[in-house]
């Protein structure tokens, strides 16, 4: 079943590659954003293809909304698991929109649009967590700190830990 | 019960007076609200109070769907009833957001930001209904038309011709 | 010539139709354009053609700096008289744009685009005096102010009033 | 003296940390600012300080035009070297507008919000410089190859032959 009222609910994000995602990192996206809502969380995605589908499906799977902020002006580009599809014709300044909205972003691999919204959330001071992404050095040759999970569960672990997130009540 | 699935239902918002909504307003909102949820359409708000969150509450007594498309960056700024709220933090350039995200426009009142809405509504060719609204005259003092309904039903009726949206099966 | 330094000069938009605009559209915001060069104002545009090339044209005639901002994504969409398009590809939502970074604005004729731009001007409090523009009624059939000028100067005159703005220094 | 017409000129953004960047970095780029300038360039910047003031002083210093996109809705918070600054109010969505207007890009240092905008640069398939930025290390610890610069003046080499931009006539 579809919760009824999720206001209050936390607002994720997921991110990463669309169309050529790989389908291992698309099986992990799954997970994400089934396990999200199974604690109740709403998520937010770029509506397309690859990862965001997959995390959608999850969430759907899960009884959530999925909600896909798509780039374009064409609510049709979006893929069959958003609950609601909005389609925001801001082009690459939707990924602004992502971080905006949402309370905290795991991403699910690499790619520059993805690095834009990891970065991005940086810049905002939300808790942001990575699985199989890049790594980012200083200009030392430094290692930038990032969160970084090895699962899906060790993510909305660390998601909920850095939220102060308790799981949804059964 | 919300309706677990969405995808494929118009997305229509409900624009109108913030603060300032007068009760009768409200009521047509809420109405209009209750209405378009009830024949399957998800609603589209700019998230806040008055006529955004008397539309929202009709939309949730009609066991719907609204999305709420905040102005500012705060997500508790929306109303109750909003099923997810967006804090965009564009300003009045989430107005634009709701025209474009939107496949169809249903006004209740007048404002300077619902006339923006409207007009940025006619300027994309999607339909838009209006309630109780302002009217425009050209440079020679001629009425601009605009489609007006008298009653939340026709507002309704004259929006699923528009769109050529059958009422959703039972 | 151009000047230097407009630093601190006031950002005023002028706004109107495109390529439908009329002959006599397009003399009048000339002039507008020209005029608020030479107060040493700078000029904001939508940058494409009709009343904003005209106003462009104005402005480089009057020694004045002209920024366009486009809706689409590529820059040589912009008429030729814009010193600097910046591409926002945001769609109709460059309007907002266009308000938030004025200190007021000129309206020339009437069009959907340039109504939502009055409004969202007269929604965020910023002075807009219109030339030859549509005229709004509010739901009594009353109308509902707005300042209107019959001449450039005259529109110029209304501005620098409402801006508190005292000519440029020769 | 600064030039009549740029219509046409080349676009190119100057990104980099705000308020903590160091000396060192200002002074790369107020002579990355300065040779675009001379070459007939436009400068695009966010408009604040560090960097960005850095850049627009040099292109002042040049002759050039420096136009600031500003995150925020007050234009006064702009340096006092931006040519023109238009105060967006797009928050870090403005990131992508820098990204979108520009024809290519040059980030001096490293920042999160640095960081996104080189991530939407190469995301659009632009070009983009980095003198003394940050790295990028693939899932499998490979380095993602950025053009990287390590002079203002190979910064703009790298830049021109990329753009197939010859150097303006004198």
């Amino acid at each position: 079943v579809t919760r009824a009222n999720p206001t209050g609910a936390p607002l994720v994000a997921v991110v990463g590659p669309g169309a050529d995602a790989t389908d291992d990192l698309c099986a992990l996206a799954a997970q994400v954003g089934r396990l999200l809502a199974e604690r109740g969380a709403v998520l937010l995605t770029g509506g397309l293809g690859g990862v965001m589908a997959a995390a959608a499906e999850g969430a759907r799977d899960g009884g959530g909304l999925a909600i896909g902020l798509l780039p374009g002006t064409d609510r049709a580009a979006g893929n069959a698991d958003n609950t609601v599809a909005i389609a925001t014709g801001l082009g690459q300044a939707r990924n602004a929109l992502i971080v905006r909205a949402a309370d905290a972003m795991i991403s699910v691999g690499g790619s520059w649009g993805t690095l834009s919204e990891i970065a991005l959330c940086r810049r905002s001071g939300k808790p942001v967590v990575c699985l199989r992404g890049w790594r980012v050095l200083d200009g030392a040759g430094k290692p930038v700190p990032l969160d970084e999970a090895a699962t899906p569960e060790q993510a909305i672990e660390l998601l909920a830990s850095a939220l102060r997130w308790a799981p949804a009540a059964d």
